[in-house]
């Protein structure tokens, strides 16, 4: 069973549907509207639906074509049918590296976002270099601050390496785009495999999303796109590392790399920093004061600090405000 | 968070709210309607949602607290909270006994009957033989059913132990009925820890299932409780086994233990065979005329076969509709 979203069915379904016919595939597909309001306990109950009425069994697999909406919720799907059957992961965008890979699937409550779901491996991650063509550049962008955060929280060399080839893939050029894509989802795959439950380690994939969530949260709809809102994060997570003792290097790198890539590295200065704040306070990793936050300690190097306190975030969130859009 | 039914609410709940705060911990406690209409969608979302609002947290724990209807819905709650929160088990009645031991949590769909769950092992299963005493008769007979099968499948000692001491058993000694619900999660757990996710050897916790899952959704509500429907499946494994080899004891053994604990053992003889095949055609594990099926070999002993034909169970059908429902 094919599961997309209507922007992504009219572009790559029918050749989808077409190749796995040939390969002897039977299969049905559902495409459900785009966007994270789709991300529901009623569309999770359509898709299960639609399985059962195609007599979907325990050896049936579910494959999610897109972005990470529709591999949150297939995934689910795949996690919960028959408790548990075989799931693919297509993603079409640049984000999707980050989603598809870890196996953390999840539809939103409306009280709190991705608070039902599962641990649900993917049997496959199939990256289809081409489908990234038709994204628009903005999503390109914000899809690589991603990508550039799986370097700074492990691998310094790649760092470099995305610094020297940041050009390339703003352009999508296949070969650079498809080490970097690789390489992303190889560090995750490596920290998920090490504690896929999040019991300590796999938080360091979280660099900037504390702040990054905050300003989600703060913003209007479609104002900051998830990986614009932890690039601004990854800036603000840097200053805190280099107030907390990591090299002033540590600052200068991520910075350069995020305005190479185009993406906003300042708070937008209408912000109210007491939203932020609540915003964050919300957040489940804050309790009395202090705050659980990935620091960077060098390039390519984290560590999961328990002890910031709500003080001096705040003044970095100020920083952030009157931080410069470029260098 | 405690979840239970309005059955056993008035029984059991406020003295486990008072325990649980004398341990000094917080609770929220969510009573559903008792029966399997609960276990819904739109009950699982109920509990989730007051799982939020109650403040539940990654280290919270959700407890079941009453029979298997109640213990799946729960189960399958905990299992997608936050991606998978503690379960606690506290069975009610005895059939509970076999399903809270295990893992497999589900809720129902409208097509279909627990094919929306997961795999979420208890961290405890709690049996206070006490909540016993409240249960009707017909139900510790039919509660007996599954203790039985344990014995069928695993252990030719144990089914004599259950021969031995079934007026114990039926009276509710605490002793005796202790033991056999110890030895039978035992069996239980065993069984499962070899192979949690059933890729085959967990299949035989399904002895008698096949025909006893057709007579339920061909009796009409509430006419076969589940361990009588098994019990009657049962004697026609049984039947089935001797036919494909196994010495005559198997069926004698089979039917005189199950005729002592009070249970029915033949098809009630207006029960339409036609009607009850076509329940078994959809069965899952059912495919062009041959059955994968629980077949006892020996007491105390089953094997998998995936060879039986249709034909026969036909045959075994109509055995069991002029089987004496006693010795």
């Amino acid at each position: 069973m094919i599961v997309t979203d209507d922007r992504v069915a009219p572009l790559y379904l029918a050749p989808l549907e077409r190749q796995l016919a040939d390969a002897g595939y039977a299969t049905t597909s559902v495409v459900v509207p785009g966007g994270e309001s789709s991300k529901s306990l009623a569309m999770f109950e359509k898709l299960l639906t639609a399985a059962l009425e195609a007599g979907l069994d325990r050896k049936s697999a579910i494959v999610a074509l897109g972005g990470g909406v529709v591999g949150d919720l297939a995934g689910f799907a795949a996690a919960a049918y028959m408790r548990g059957i075989k799931f693919v992961q297509m993603p079409t965008t640049i984000l999707a590296h980050d989603s598809s890979v870890g196996g953390k699937v999840a539809v939103n409550h409306p009280l709190a976002k991705n608070v039902i779901g599962a641990f649900h491996q993917p049997e496959l991650v199939l990256y289809d270099l081409d489908t990234l063509k038709t994204l628009p550049p903005r999503e390109v962008r914000a899809g690589l601050a991603e990508v550039i955060k799986e370097g700074l929280i492990w691998d310094a060399e790649f760092v470099s390496w995305c610094e020297e080839h940041i050009r390339e893939l703003l352009s999508l050029d296949r070969d650079a785009l498809g080490y970097a894509l690789y390489k992303g989802c190889g560090i995750k795959a490596e920290v998920v495999s090490r504690d896929e439950r999040e019991n300590d380690l796999r938080a360091i994939l979280n660099l900037g999303h504390t702040i990054g969530h905050a300003l989600e949260a703060v913003a209007g709809y479609g104002e900051l796109l998830h990986g614009e809102a932890i690039a601004i994060g990854m800036v603000g997570a840097a200053r805190l590392g280099v107030r907390l003792g990591a090299p002033q290097e540590v600052y200068e790198v991520t910075k350069r790399l995020l305005v190479a890539a185009g993406l906003p590295t300042a708070i937008p200065s209408h912000y109210d920093t007491d939203a932020i704040m609540k915003a964050m306070m919300h957040d489940k990793k804050f309790t009395e004061g202090t705050m659980l936050f990935v620091v960077p300690t060098a390039v390519g190097k984290v560590e999961l600090n328990p002890n910031v306190s709500a003080a001096m975030v705040r003044e970095i969130v100020d920083e952030l405000k009157r931080e410069a859009d470029r260098l």
